[in-house]
Order: C-alpha cells, then sequence, then structure tokens
C-alpha cells in the first residue's frame, strides 16, 4: 500500500530550519498504515532534508557551518551565468541531499527521543514548497 | 512489485557529474510502475548520488566545493597503505552518500522542475560503473 | 511483506567507525526477502550511516576530515545551552544523515566488492544503540 501526501511550506529561505516532525506524523497516521517506511522528499534544488535535535542551539549552528564550509560569496559560476545569487544554495542543498526514509513500526516513525526531521531552506529569499511525504507498507488486520 | 534495473556509466572520474534523470525515467517506464518509489543505488565506494540543477555553472562549483574541503593532496591515510591515489575520492563519496530515494505518483518522478539525478564520480581515473535502478511501487489498473 | 530488525551496538563514540555489513546480511537472511530494498536507520541524533571501504586507513581519514570541517571546540551554541559539549557530534550526525538504502536482488545486497555499511558515532562518549534495519520485498516461490 502506498500513500503520497504533501506537506505546504513557508519558508524564509537563508538557512531556515523548519521541524516537519508532526506533518509527518499526521499523514503517518491519516495513511493507515502501520509497519513500512515513510519517505520525506524535497523537490527543488535549494533546499534538503535531516534530522536534527530541533532546539535553539543547533538551529544556530547549522547555518554558521553551513556558512563556514559553502559561504555566500565564494564567486560561483552559477551566479555567474544565472545573476539569481543562489549558487551557495544549490551546493549546500546537493550536499545535504533532498531524500530521508524513516522506517515505521506500530504505526510510528522510529526516530530516537531527541531526533526530529528537519527541511532546511538554503535558498536567497522566502519559499512557499511541498515537501513530498510518502508512505509504503502495510495496514493492520485489526 | 519490484523492478531492479541497471545504468551503465563510463565516467572520466575526477568529479565527473553525470545526469542520470533520462535513464531513471526510461527505467521507470519500461517497469510500468506507476505509483511507488525509485531508489538509485552507486555500488563502490568512490562515488555518489544526489540531485542538482543541471546547469555548467554548478558543474564547476561542485567540483570546487569538493576540492577546497577535501582536497586532493592532504596526505591520506589510505594512500599511504595502499598507494592508490584516491583517498579523497573515499572520502568525498562517504560524505555524499551513495543512495537516493525518489518518489512517483501518476508515473512520474516527483522532481522539482530544475533539479535533476546526478551520480558524481570522485575516483582519481576513467571508470566503468553500473548503478542500479530499483523501482518498487504498484502498476495501475488501467 | 516487511521486517524490522534491530542490531544492537556498542560504541566508542568519538568518531568511532562501525561496520554493520555482516550483521545486515544477517537480518536479510532471517527474513528470507529475495529482492527488495534494505533501509538502515540511526535513531538518534549525534550519529550517521554511510558505506566505505572498511581499511585502516579510511577509518583514520574520515576522523581526520570530521575533526577539520566541524572541529570539536568551535564554540557551539548548542553547547552553550546544554553543556553536554556534544555540539559538533550534533552538526556532524546531520551533515551524515541517519538514513540508507540498498537494494536487494538474488538474497544478496546490491553492494561493490569493497563497500561496506557503516554507522558513525560522533558523540563525545561510548554509546548503547539499536540500529533499525528494516528489509522490505518479495520471498522467492521457491
Amino acid at each position: 500500500m502506498i500513500v503520497t501526501a504533501k506537506i505546504p511550506l513557508a519558508t524564509q529561505g537563508h538557512c531556515d530550519i523548519i521541524d516537519i516532525t508532526r506533518d509527518t506524523e499526521k499523514a503517518l497516521m491519516e495513511s493507515g498504515i502501520s509497519s513500512g517506511t515513510v519517505l520525506v522528499f524535497v523537490p527543488g534544488s535549494t533546499a534538503g532534508v535531516t534530522t536534527i535535535e530541533y532546539e535553539p542551539g543547533l538551529k544556530k549552528d547549522l547555518p554558521e557551518f553551513f556558512n563556514t564550509i559553502i559561504p555566500e560569496n565564494r564567486g560561483y559560476h552559477h551566479d555567474a551565468a544565472w545573476g539569481d545569487g543562489n549558487g551557495y544554495a544549490h551546493v549546500r542543498a546537493a550536499l545535504l541531499g533532498p531524500s530521508l526514509s524513516v522506517p515505521v513500526a506500530d504505526r510510528r516513525l522510529l526516530l530516537g527521543t531527541w531526533q526530529q526531521i528537519v527541511v532546511i531552506d538554503f535558498d536567497n529569499r522566502p519559499r512557499s514548497r511541498e515537501i513530498v511525504v510518502q508512505i509504503t507498507g502495510e495496514q493492520d488486520a485489526g
């Protein structure tokens, strides 16, 4: 059984980190699937998905890290060609990756206690996005 | 339903970035699967997979980024032991990762408009590879 | 068909790299599934999963790489708030990611010859973990 849902997001860009754990759990519950896999996928090439402990300190640490290894103004070939100034966002998104798979058992995501699913929007402006949440698995008999 | 296909690639190594979106779509069409998941997997430890906007600027930006954070000649223990000189390629591939999952609905990959699936070959020589494309899902009734 | 297994790990933390390929193959064999996908998932926010050629050189190269780009003592906001001193481990784990999917055909993981599945524990102390191995697929008729 396969259910494909979408989570609409209005992001601020600029390394905005959005916790989508609750929305993912809601999609899982609505699917009725009790065991299987949740695939979270970001359509687009300037945002990515991973897990973190979603707390205020790390919400600063992660952007500082990306600013250090992939600074905004290194002089990207992408920007020279297209003039949209978000070359760094493309490189960061390629590095982080657009897909995350989380196992499900007994109707629950098998996340750690301090582990949340987050989308990081690296673009240089606010964006409206639709994150794909696809649940594949089995329903309980009962 | 599960279909496992392979995409043969002849790469140049040295951060060669190959767009395999069309080949992946072809494998999806041939599978007859209309909704489900496509898993793209790179067998081997010196190449990885992600998505980017496949355009000439980023095809230079990404190699420059990897050369900066994982330079070729930092003096890798792998090279000291094995003498094949591609220690940097192993570290880059471990960081990028060998697997990518893309959701499928209505017979289409749910990619963004400017988002292509790419294999990046980090090795220090041309390579022949077979990328695994595994499609899991349901066929339409019609 | 979906089988969810767990691999218990006692790690040393501090970039301890643990080869879980054999344990993953064992879970696959016990599942009886002959074609499909193995999802390896790390519950928790201070460890990640990827593939490498598991040999002594790279077991030094990868920790040195992470120490260089995400040093232990950069002054993380996470540490200022929580005092547990493992902010760097959270950033490294978010970058590497907690999930890896490997295709299966003919009862075998489609890994490269020199490619092992590894968990990297970035935390700043020994940890007991349970890695989730979820196998989705079909059994042979025979």
